[in-house]
Protein backbone atom coordinates (compact mmCIF):
# COMPACT_ATOMS: atom_id res chain seq x y z
CA UNK A 1 0.00 0.00 0.00
CA UNK A 2 1.46 3.33 -0.79
CA UNK A 3 0.14 4.54 2.36
CA UNK A 4 2.72 2.73 4.20
CA UNK A 5 5.77 4.16 2.33
CA UNK A 6 8.65 5.73 4.62
CA UNK A 7 8.01 9.37 5.51
CA UNK A 8 11.35 10.35 4.17
CA UNK A 9 11.01 8.38 1.17
CA UNK A 10 11.51 10.59 -1.74
CA UNK A 11 7.73 11.15 -3.78
CA UNK A 12 7.42 12.22 -7.89
CA UNK A 13 7.34 16.15 -7.73
CA UNK A 14 6.79 16.24 -11.31
CA UNK A 15 4.62 13.94 -13.69
CA UNK A 16 5.04 10.40 -13.58
CA UNK A 17 7.96 9.12 -15.40
CA UNK A 18 5.63 6.38 -16.51
CA UNK A 19 3.44 8.69 -18.24
CA UNK A 20 0.69 7.76 -16.28
CA UNK A 21 -2.37 10.97 -15.62
CA UNK A 22 -1.03 12.14 -11.84
CA UNK A 23 -4.17 14.42 -11.54
CA UNK A 24 -6.25 10.99 -12.46
CA UNK A 25 -4.39 9.17 -9.71
CA UNK A 26 -5.02 12.29 -6.70
CA UNK A 27 -8.48 12.36 -7.76
CA UNK A 28 -9.08 8.26 -7.49
CA UNK A 29 -6.80 8.88 -3.94
CA UNK A 30 -9.04 11.40 -3.00
CA UNK A 31 -11.88 9.22 -3.57
CA UNK A 32 -10.78 6.96 -1.98
CA UNK A 33 -9.72 8.71 1.39
CA UNK A 34 -12.69 10.46 1.40
CA UNK A 35 -14.91 7.30 1.03
CA UNK A 36 -13.21 5.47 3.73
CA UNK A 37 -12.28 7.67 6.23
CA UNK A 38 -14.36 10.93 5.70
CA UNK A 39 -14.02 14.23 4.98
CA UNK A 40 -12.51 15.25 8.05
CA UNK A 41 -10.25 12.78 8.32
CA UNK A 42 -8.60 12.26 5.07
CA UNK A 43 -5.57 14.90 4.60
CA UNK A 44 -4.29 16.20 1.74
CA UNK A 45 -1.13 14.20 3.67
CA UNK A 46 -3.19 11.08 3.39
CA UNK A 47 -4.54 11.88 -0.28
CA UNK A 48 -0.90 12.32 -1.41
CA UNK A 49 0.50 9.36 0.29
CA UNK A 50 -1.81 6.89 -1.26
CA UNK A 51 -1.40 8.51 -4.56
CA UNK A 52 2.16 8.06 -4.28
CA UNK A 53 2.79 11.79 -5.53
CA UNK A 54 3.80 14.62 -2.99
CA UNK A 55 1.72 16.68 -1.37
CA UNK A 56 2.63 19.74 -2.75
CA UNK A 57 1.86 18.49 -6.25
CA UNK A 58 -1.71 18.01 -4.34
CA UNK A 59 -1.81 21.62 -3.37
CA UNK A 60 -0.63 22.57 -7.05
CA UNK A 61 -3.01 20.88 -8.87
CA UNK A 62 -6.12 20.89 -6.77
CA UNK A 63 -6.03 24.28 -4.16
CA UNK A 64 -7.19 22.86 -1.17
CA UNK A 65 -8.44 19.61 0.22
CA UNK A 66 -12.11 21.40 -0.14
CA UNK A 67 -11.62 22.25 -3.43
CA UNK A 68 -10.71 18.51 -4.67
CA UNK A 69 -13.65 17.41 -2.46
CA UNK A 70 -15.51 19.21 -5.11
CA UNK A 71 -13.42 17.86 -8.29
CA UNK A 72 -13.87 14.33 -6.98
CA UNK A 73 -17.53 14.77 -5.90
CA UNK A 74 -18.16 16.54 -9.46
CA UNK A 75 -19.23 19.91 -7.37
CA UNK A 76 -17.90 22.30 -10.12
CA UNK A 77 -19.60 25.32 -8.23
CA UNK A 78 -17.93 26.27 -4.43
CA UNK A 79 -20.80 27.04 -2.19
CA UNK A 80 -18.56 28.84 -0.06
CA UNK A 81 -17.24 31.25 -2.93
CA UNK A 82 -19.75 33.87 -2.48
CA UNK A 83 -20.45 33.52 1.61
CA UNK A 84 -17.77 36.19 2.24
CA UNK A 85 -20.11 39.02 0.50
CA UNK A 86 -23.17 37.09 1.56
CA UNK A 87 -21.79 37.36 5.45
CA UNK A 88 -20.43 41.19 4.85
CA UNK A 89 -23.42 43.85 4.99
CA UNK A 90 -25.84 44.56 7.17
CA UNK A 91 -26.42 41.91 9.71
CA UNK A 92 -30.14 42.75 10.29
CA UNK A 93 -30.28 41.46 6.27
CA UNK A 94 -28.02 38.41 6.38
CA UNK A 95 -31.26 36.28 6.47
CA UNK A 96 -32.22 37.33 2.98
CA UNK A 97 -29.07 37.93 1.49
CA UNK A 98 -28.23 33.83 2.48
CA UNK A 99 -31.20 32.96 1.57
CA UNK A 100 -30.82 34.64 -2.11
CA UNK A 101 -27.47 33.09 -1.90
CA UNK A 102 -28.85 29.21 -1.04
CA UNK A 103 -31.65 29.26 -3.56
CA UNK A 104 -29.80 31.19 -6.39
CA UNK A 105 -27.23 28.82 -5.99
CA UNK A 106 -29.63 25.58 -6.72
CA UNK A 107 -30.86 27.32 -9.91
CA UNK A 108 -27.77 26.76 -11.46
CA UNK A 109 -28.06 22.94 -13.18
CA UNK A 110 -24.15 22.50 -12.84
CA UNK A 111 -24.55 22.66 -8.85
CA UNK A 112 -28.03 21.31 -8.67
CA UNK A 113 -27.36 17.92 -10.76
CA UNK A 114 -23.77 16.67 -9.03
CA UNK A 115 -25.60 17.63 -5.40
CA UNK A 116 -28.65 15.84 -6.10
CA UNK A 117 -26.69 12.85 -7.23
CA UNK A 118 -25.07 13.08 -3.90
CA UNK A 119 -28.52 13.39 -2.21
CA UNK A 120 -29.68 10.23 -4.77
CA UNK A 121 -26.72 7.98 -3.61
CA UNK A 122 -26.95 8.91 0.25
CA UNK A 123 -30.58 7.92 -0.31
CA UNK A 124 -29.23 3.81 -1.40
CA UNK A 125 -26.64 4.08 1.10
CA UNK A 126 -26.63 6.10 4.12
CA UNK A 127 -22.92 5.84 4.41
CA UNK A 128 -22.82 7.51 1.36
CA UNK A 129 -23.70 10.63 2.79
CA UNK A 130 -21.11 10.64 4.88
CA UNK A 131 -18.36 12.38 2.72
CA UNK A 132 -20.94 15.57 2.51
CA UNK A 133 -21.97 15.59 5.95
CA UNK A 134 -18.34 16.05 6.94
CA UNK A 135 -17.91 18.71 4.49
CA UNK A 136 -21.23 20.51 5.53
CA UNK A 137 -20.37 19.90 9.30
CA UNK A 138 -16.72 21.13 8.85
CA UNK A 139 -16.24 23.56 6.35
CA UNK A 140 -19.57 25.13 5.06
CA UNK A 141 -21.88 25.40 8.11
CA UNK A 142 -19.16 26.38 10.66
CA UNK A 143 -18.26 29.52 8.06
CA UNK A 144 -21.54 30.84 8.48
CA UNK A 145 -21.62 29.74 12.74
CA UNK A 146 -18.42 31.46 13.47
CA UNK A 147 -19.98 35.08 12.21
CA UNK A 148 -23.19 34.37 14.94
CA UNK A 149 -22.92 34.97 18.62
CA UNK A 150 -24.04 32.91 21.15
CA UNK A 151 -22.78 29.08 21.88
CA UNK A 152 -25.70 27.57 20.03
CA UNK A 153 -24.82 29.33 16.71
CA UNK A 154 -23.69 25.85 15.15
CA UNK A 155 -27.44 24.20 15.60
CA UNK A 156 -28.90 27.74 14.46
CA UNK A 157 -26.98 27.70 11.56
CA UNK A 158 -28.33 24.09 10.80
CA UNK A 159 -31.80 24.97 11.64
CA UNK A 160 -31.38 27.79 8.66
CA UNK A 161 -30.28 25.24 6.43
CA UNK A 162 -32.90 23.09 6.93
CA UNK A 163 -35.44 25.89 6.18
CA UNK A 164 -33.70 26.69 2.92
CA UNK A 165 -33.25 23.08 1.66
CA UNK A 166 -36.38 22.20 2.62
CA UNK A 167 -37.60 24.73 -0.24
CA UNK A 168 -35.01 23.46 -2.44
CA UNK A 169 -36.27 19.99 -2.21
CA UNK A 170 -40.06 21.56 -2.42
CA UNK A 171 -39.30 23.26 -5.88
CA UNK A 172 -36.45 21.15 -7.52
CA UNK A 173 -37.34 17.63 -6.55
CA UNK A 174 -41.11 17.53 -5.85
CA UNK A 175 -42.02 20.37 -7.83
CA UNK A 176 -44.85 21.82 -5.41
CA UNK A 177 -46.49 24.70 -7.02
CA UNK A 178 -46.40 27.24 -4.87
CA UNK A 179 -42.74 26.72 -4.71
CA UNK A 180 -41.76 26.48 -8.28
CA UNK A 181 -44.28 29.59 -9.82
CA UNK A 182 -42.30 32.32 -7.80
CA UNK A 183 -39.35 33.36 -8.63
CA UNK A 184 -35.76 32.69 -6.23
CA UNK A 185 -36.31 36.55 -4.82
CA UNK A 186 -39.91 36.21 -3.99
CA UNK A 187 -39.13 32.85 -2.25
CA UNK A 188 -36.09 34.18 -0.79
CA UNK A 189 -38.22 37.14 0.64
CA UNK A 190 -40.89 34.49 2.03
CA UNK A 191 -38.58 32.71 4.26
CA UNK A 192 -35.79 34.89 4.99
CA UNK A 193 -37.15 36.55 8.38
CA UNK A 194 -37.42 32.44 9.62
CA UNK A 195 -33.42 32.22 8.49
CA UNK A 196 -32.75 35.70 10.29
CA UNK A 197 -34.63 34.36 12.99
CA UNK A 198 -32.49 31.28 13.56
CA UNK A 199 -29.25 33.59 12.80
CA UNK A 200 -30.39 36.11 15.48
CA UNK A 201 -31.34 33.24 17.72
CA UNK A 202 -34.79 35.07 18.15
CA UNK A 203 -36.53 31.78 16.68
CA UNK A 204 -38.03 30.72 20.00
CA UNK A 205 -42.07 31.57 20.94
CA UNK B 1 -58.10 -1.55 -24.02
CA UNK B 2 -60.55 -1.83 -20.99
CA UNK B 3 -60.57 1.41 -20.61
CA UNK B 4 -62.52 1.84 -24.09
CA UNK B 5 -65.85 -0.58 -22.57
CA UNK B 6 -68.89 1.18 -23.07
CA UNK B 7 -70.03 2.78 -19.85
CA UNK B 8 -72.88 0.32 -19.80
CA UNK B 9 -70.84 -2.85 -20.10
CA UNK B 10 -71.44 -5.13 -17.26
CA UNK B 11 -68.42 -5.25 -14.98
CA UNK B 12 -67.39 -7.89 -12.72
CA UNK B 13 -68.35 -7.52 -9.01
CA UNK B 14 -66.29 -10.74 -7.80
CA UNK B 15 -63.79 -12.29 -8.00
CA UNK B 16 -62.66 -12.96 -11.56
CA UNK B 17 -64.19 -16.45 -12.65
CA UNK B 18 -60.68 -17.33 -14.33
CA UNK B 19 -58.96 -17.11 -10.62
CA UNK B 20 -56.63 -13.88 -11.59
CA UNK B 21 -55.78 -12.15 -8.66
CA UNK B 22 -57.84 -8.89 -8.48
CA UNK B 23 -56.81 -6.89 -5.93
CA UNK B 24 -53.26 -7.35 -7.90
CA UNK B 25 -55.02 -6.35 -11.14
CA UNK B 26 -56.84 -3.36 -9.49
CA UNK B 27 -53.53 -2.70 -7.59
CA UNK B 28 -51.65 -2.95 -11.60
CA UNK B 29 -54.31 -0.61 -13.36
CA UNK B 30 -53.71 1.47 -10.13
CA UNK B 31 -50.06 2.09 -10.50
CA UNK B 32 -50.63 2.92 -14.30
CA UNK B 33 -53.08 5.23 -13.77
CA UNK B 34 -51.26 7.26 -10.95
CA UNK B 35 -47.94 6.95 -13.41
CA UNK B 36 -50.02 8.15 -16.37
CA UNK B 37 -52.50 10.47 -15.41
CA UNK B 38 -50.82 11.47 -11.59
CA UNK B 39 -52.85 11.01 -8.47
CA UNK B 40 -55.34 13.83 -9.17
CA UNK B 41 -56.62 12.85 -12.74
CA UNK B 42 -56.82 8.90 -11.78
CA UNK B 43 -60.18 8.01 -10.56
CA UNK B 44 -61.36 5.18 -8.90
CA UNK B 45 -63.68 4.55 -12.15
CA UNK B 46 -60.74 4.75 -14.27
CA UNK B 47 -58.68 2.36 -12.45
CA UNK B 48 -61.51 -0.05 -12.40
CA UNK B 49 -61.64 0.10 -16.09
CA UNK B 50 -58.47 -0.32 -16.40
CA UNK B 51 -58.77 -3.38 -14.35
CA UNK B 52 -62.19 -4.20 -15.87
CA UNK B 53 -63.95 -3.97 -12.60
CA UNK B 54 -66.54 -2.83 -11.56
CA UNK B 55 -65.56 0.62 -8.91
CA UNK B 56 -66.98 -0.73 -6.05
CA UNK B 57 -64.84 -3.78 -6.27
CA UNK B 58 -62.03 -0.99 -5.62
CA UNK B 59 -63.82 0.20 -3.01
CA UNK B 60 -64.19 -3.12 -1.39
CA UNK B 61 -61.00 -3.72 -1.31
CA UNK B 62 -58.99 -0.48 -1.32
CA UNK B 63 -61.18 1.94 0.62
CA UNK B 64 -60.34 5.52 -1.20
CA UNK B 65 -58.03 6.21 -3.41
CA UNK B 66 -55.97 7.94 -1.35
CA UNK B 67 -55.46 4.46 0.43
CA UNK B 68 -55.26 2.56 -3.38
CA UNK B 69 -52.25 5.42 -3.38
CA UNK B 70 -50.23 4.12 -0.58
CA UNK B 71 -50.82 0.93 -0.77
CA UNK B 72 -49.76 1.18 -4.59
CA UNK B 73 -46.67 3.09 -3.96
CA UNK B 74 -46.21 0.85 -0.58
CA UNK B 75 -46.32 3.50 1.88
CA UNK B 76 -48.22 1.39 4.96
CA UNK B 77 -48.78 4.60 7.42
CA UNK B 78 -51.43 6.53 6.37
CA UNK B 79 -49.85 10.27 7.28
CA UNK B 80 -53.31 12.24 7.44
CA UNK B 81 -54.68 9.43 9.90
CA UNK B 82 -53.57 11.34 12.96
CA UNK B 83 -54.30 14.80 11.20
CA UNK B 84 -57.94 15.16 12.69
CA UNK B 85 -56.02 14.79 16.38
CA UNK B 86 -53.37 17.61 15.09
CA UNK B 87 -55.57 19.48 14.11
CA UNK B 88 -58.48 19.67 17.36
CA UNK B 89 -56.88 21.09 20.26
CA UNK B 90 -55.43 25.18 21.10
CA UNK B 91 -54.59 26.42 17.83
CA UNK B 92 -51.74 28.47 19.73
CA UNK B 93 -49.86 24.74 19.94
CA UNK B 94 -50.62 23.54 16.51
CA UNK B 95 -47.18 24.19 15.38
CA UNK B 96 -45.80 21.90 17.97
CA UNK B 97 -48.52 19.24 17.81
CA UNK B 98 -48.06 19.02 13.58
CA UNK B 99 -44.30 19.17 14.14
CA UNK B 100 -44.22 15.94 16.78
CA UNK B 101 -46.61 14.12 13.94
CA UNK B 102 -44.46 14.41 11.42
CA UNK B 103 -40.91 14.10 12.67
CA UNK B 104 -42.37 11.01 14.91
CA UNK B 105 -44.19 9.84 11.68
CA UNK B 106 -40.26 9.96 10.00
CA UNK B 107 -38.98 8.03 12.85
CA UNK B 108 -40.71 4.83 12.08
CA UNK B 109 -38.65 3.05 8.96
CA UNK B 110 -41.76 1.01 7.65
CA UNK B 111 -42.96 5.36 6.68
CA UNK B 112 -39.47 6.15 5.97
CA UNK B 113 -38.33 3.89 3.69
CA UNK B 114 -41.15 3.74 0.82
CA UNK B 115 -41.45 7.45 1.18
CA UNK B 116 -37.40 7.89 0.68
CA UNK B 117 -37.71 5.41 -2.12
CA UNK B 118 -40.00 7.49 -3.85
CA UNK B 119 -37.81 10.58 -3.50
CA UNK B 120 -35.01 8.49 -4.49
CA UNK B 121 -36.69 7.65 -7.66
CA UNK B 122 -37.85 11.37 -8.10
CA UNK B 123 -34.34 12.20 -8.40
CA UNK B 124 -33.77 10.14 -10.97
CA UNK B 125 -36.62 10.85 -12.52
CA UNK B 126 -38.67 14.29 -11.77
CA UNK B 127 -41.83 12.53 -13.64
CA UNK B 128 -41.76 10.61 -11.02
CA UNK B 129 -42.15 12.60 -8.51
CA UNK B 130 -46.01 13.11 -9.81
CA UNK B 131 -48.08 10.98 -7.75
CA UNK B 132 -46.34 12.08 -4.90
CA UNK B 133 -47.10 15.62 -5.23
CA UNK B 134 -50.26 15.64 -6.59
CA UNK B 135 -51.32 13.43 -3.59
CA UNK B 136 -49.64 16.07 -1.40
CA UNK B 137 -50.77 19.14 -3.38
CA UNK B 138 -54.79 17.49 -3.23
CA UNK B 139 -55.00 15.75 -0.62
CA UNK B 140 -52.03 16.10 2.54
CA UNK B 141 -51.41 20.12 2.38
CA UNK B 142 -55.14 20.78 1.90
CA UNK B 143 -56.44 19.09 4.90
CA UNK B 144 -54.26 21.17 6.74
CA UNK B 145 -54.65 24.12 4.80
CA UNK B 146 -58.20 24.77 5.06
CA UNK B 147 -57.98 24.88 8.71
CA UNK B 148 -55.97 28.23 8.66
CA UNK B 149 -57.46 31.50 7.87
CA UNK B 150 -56.16 33.60 5.07
CA UNK B 151 -56.06 33.39 1.18
CA UNK B 152 -52.50 32.23 1.63
CA UNK B 153 -52.58 29.52 3.99
CA UNK B 154 -52.35 26.96 1.57
CA UNK B 155 -48.80 28.80 0.32
CA UNK B 156 -48.15 28.76 4.47
CA UNK B 157 -48.80 25.59 5.13
CA UNK B 158 -46.38 24.57 2.33
CA UNK B 159 -43.48 27.03 3.89
CA UNK B 160 -44.27 25.29 7.16
CA UNK B 161 -43.87 21.77 5.03
CA UNK B 162 -40.67 22.92 3.53
CA UNK B 163 -39.05 23.61 7.21
CA UNK B 164 -39.83 20.13 9.01
CA UNK B 165 -39.26 18.46 5.67
CA UNK B 166 -35.82 19.80 5.80
CA UNK B 167 -35.12 18.34 9.45
CA UNK B 168 -36.00 14.85 8.05
CA UNK B 169 -33.56 15.65 5.39
CA UNK B 170 -31.20 16.25 7.91
CA UNK B 171 -31.72 13.79 10.20
CA UNK B 172 -32.23 11.00 8.06
CA UNK B 173 -30.94 11.30 4.98
CA UNK B 174 -27.74 13.71 5.85
CA UNK B 175 -27.26 12.51 9.46
CA UNK B 176 -26.30 15.92 10.42
CA UNK B 177 -25.03 15.33 14.35
CA UNK B 178 -27.11 19.24 15.53
CA UNK B 179 -30.30 16.92 13.85
CA UNK B 180 -29.54 13.13 14.94
CA UNK B 181 -28.68 13.82 18.30
CA UNK B 182 -31.87 15.52 19.88
CA UNK B 183 -34.82 13.65 20.43
CA UNK B 184 -37.82 14.10 18.65
CA UNK B 185 -39.32 16.31 21.19
CA UNK B 186 -36.69 18.57 21.39
CA UNK B 187 -36.24 18.71 17.48
CA UNK B 188 -40.22 19.50 17.46
CA UNK B 189 -39.73 22.66 20.10
CA UNK B 190 -36.67 23.66 18.51
CA UNK B 191 -39.09 24.28 14.94
CA UNK B 192 -42.39 24.66 16.57
CA UNK B 193 -42.26 28.64 16.71
CA UNK B 194 -41.58 28.36 13.22
CA UNK B 195 -44.03 26.07 11.77
CA UNK B 196 -46.31 28.19 14.62
CA UNK B 197 -45.71 31.52 12.90
CA UNK B 198 -46.40 30.15 9.33
CA UNK B 199 -49.64 28.47 9.88
CA UNK B 200 -50.52 31.84 11.69
CA UNK B 201 -49.24 34.19 9.01
CA UNK B 202 -46.74 36.10 11.52
CA UNK B 203 -44.23 34.46 9.95
CA UNK B 204 -43.09 38.37 7.98
CA UNK B 205 -40.56 40.21 9.51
Amino acid sequence: MPAAAAPDAPRRRGPRADGTDTRGAIRAAAAAEFAERGFASATIRSIAARADVDPALVHHYFGSKAALFRDVTQIPVDPAAGLPGVLAGPPEQLGMRLARHVLTLWEDPAFRTPLLTIVRSALVDPERARPLREYLESQLLPAVARELPGPDAPQRVVLAATQLIGIVLGRHVVGLAELTRPTVEQLAGRVAPTVQRYLDGTDQA
